[in-house]
């Protein structure tokens, strides 16, 4: 429990589903030091334009976000209705619209029903309280199966800092977009400088690790919100960083693990794991070819230890790899050696393998020393019938 | 028909189906122009490797194709094999093993049945004539669900020549890969520069130019092979350059949207039609993120005109978009207009137009000159079930 926050979560209205949170608030009683990544996405919604701008203050009292709309291709209405949004925010609150960011999610080119979230708005100030993290959690949730939530105290020392986290997606609502949205929450005073450099390289490992369809969306946000509570000296902090950067990562990792499970039809969680490359960028370029591969994911779902679409994914990818240097395992057992079948026959037990709902596929490239990592899900009936279902 | 050439394909129990034609072989009586496109995947099956090798010179009097086995990641031993299989057809057809071209698709890394090929290769040869050219494209079809061929006699003024063609894809044979192949005859003497820029050019446009799963083959392979029959003077040759190129890429373009159209699963063939790029280069970069978007295809097989999709779609491309210009149509109806939806209710005409078998999805940029297209298929639950099911 982090004191000095409160969350609500409320039923406004504007998920089509019944007595559905679609309206959560997050409020921080004095100023928290924020640090965030957004969507790289060239089509950036309304929200999104207006929290990167915002965030540069490094401050942040309030953190408002919606479900249902995503308020995403609506033009100039798009950021007047941000705005208004801020500004009643600001008003019932009394603090400035600078400390305030918004996250929406859902339906995309359809303007935000506006009376409707100004009820949810209101409900949501009167419901603040340090109980209803849940209910917040459940305010971004759309497709989601199950709710993704990390909370842990971390010993530091004679010190101790806790974090909360949750997050949605990558599933996506009727009939829309899947969205990433990730909020983590800390009590540790940190410089904002310090916060930025870390959360990168943590985004970077986990919510930047994965895919379920390979699209990025046009609202995917990740803060990190962090309650100055726990003061640390800076011998202390020097001490710790390490320790939490790890514990950080942990949280966000595990948060992107759920995700990847809870993808649209997911039966399988599969780490890409690319080993011995001439560097990270092309470690983690060959990993997403691999993982994105439409013959691979089915390979998955099919628990069908099908190596030679592992390889021509690989070898299809713009990043260099020398075919007859590359070998292939599943969790321990080799497949692959020299970029052939090796020579013993181990097809039941690759399938074997495969049957485990996690598990990880290592390419090693004997190319150099750098390694990176993907997160993937297999590719199912669910997946198709999820998104090809007509909305109406 | 083509006078010079003569075809045959035959069973050799490569393929694990009984009865089914494997083995294929066209011969020239006379040396015959070839040029060719390979797959630019970096894992290149041993027949690419050895095409690309041979097609140097220009001249070639057999075709050697095998379908049920890939002969890809097979490492020394798949080079032995394509060379032992050369050398047992030079001998009998009493040519040299620099003007023979071999091909494979099937399954990948196991080595070629050698001795089911010998007996193919002696069968194909004793049994070649002008007649078995549908025995021939049978030989070469793995999943095709239909085969896909062209033949034309196309009029130079009072001269005539032909094209036929053939091609398989973009299907795999379990449990394997989706690999292109594609043979184009014709009986016109042309210099080989002539030919090999010619076929850049129509490649790019029709085989070059659509996708199934993004996936690029081990072993994709385009050849067009021309027996030097009807001759053209220079001033012929000039004055129906533009007829002969849009004739041969008339032929390629319908075996590429045939293709297309027999994707696994595949309900919808669907033109992604970028305009107004500022090159061509950025308008097919951008054709193919919308083309391959997992989301954008599934919304296509479920009839649902959800334009948000591919804006996100061309928004996470890494070639530049304006949003707020991006125009969208199906077909002529205009659903995005600067970026938003348009006024009008067309949620029920853009449904109706996706109930067709082909339609176009037009993005005009409003940012050049420039434009391309990409041919694509949806995603299905047969794609899902066709790839994962388990080989044995």
């Amino acid at each position: 429990m982090i004191n000095e926050l409160k969350f609500s979560g409320v039923v406004a209205g504007i998920k089509t589903k019944q007595d559905a949170r679609d309206v959560g608030l997050v409020v921080s009683e004095v100023p928290a030091n924020v640090v965030g990544m957004f969507t790289t996405n060239q089509v950036q919604a309304a929200p999104v334009v207006w929290s990167k701008q915002q965030i540069k203050s490094g401050t942040l009292r309030a953190l408002l976000v919606n479900s249902g709309n995503a308020n995403a291709c609506t033009g100039a209405q798009g950021m007047r209705d941000v705005k208004k949004s801020v500004q009643l925010l600001s008003k019932k609150l009394k603090i400035s619209s600078k400390e305030i960011l918004v996250c929406s999610t859902g339906k995309i080119g359809v303007p935000l029903p506006m009376e409707k979230l100004f009820v949810g708005i209101n409900d949501a100030c009167s419901q603040l309280s340090e109980e209803n993290f849940k209910n917040f959690n459940e305010s971004i949730m759309t497709t989601d199966q199950f709710p993704k939530v990390w909370q842990k105290e971390i010993l530091l020392g004679k010190k101790s800092f806790h974090i909360m986290a949750c997050a949605k997606g990558a599933g996506m609502i009727e009939p829309n977009m899947a969205t990433m949205l990730a909020f983590v929450f800390t009590d540790l005073a940190l410089p904002i400088s310090f916060m930025q450099k870390m959360f990168k390289v943590v985004v970077n490992k986990s919510f930047n690790s994965i895919t379920v369809d390979g699209d990025r969306s046009t609202n995917d946000t990740a803060l990190w919100i962090s309650v100055p509570q726990v003061q640390l000296s800076r011998a202390e902090l020097l001490r710790y960083q390490k320790k939490i950067q790890e514990e950080l990562l942990a949280a966000c990792y595990e948060l992107a693990r759920l995700m990847v499970a809870d993808g649209e039809g997911a039966t399988h969680v599969v780490k890409i794991h690319i080993k011995h490359a001439s560097s990270e960028v092309v470690a983690k370029r060959l990993a997403y070819a691999v993982a994105r591969s439409l013959l691979v994911k089915t390979a998955f779902f099919g628990q069908d230890p099908n190596w030679g679409r592992i390889m021509s994914a690989l070898g299809q990818c713009d990043a260099t790899v020398v075919p007859h240097k590359i070998d292939i395992y599943f969790n321990d057992l080799k497949v692959v050696g020299k970029g052939c079948a090796v020579k013993q026959d181990i097809e039941e037990q690759a399938h074997n393998i495969m049957k485990n709902k996690d598990y990880s596929v290592i390419v090693d490239l004997h190319m150099g020393s750098k390694e990176a990592y993907v997160l993937t899900s297999d590719l199912t009936y669910d997946y198709v019938k999820l998104n090809s279902e007509y909305r109406t």
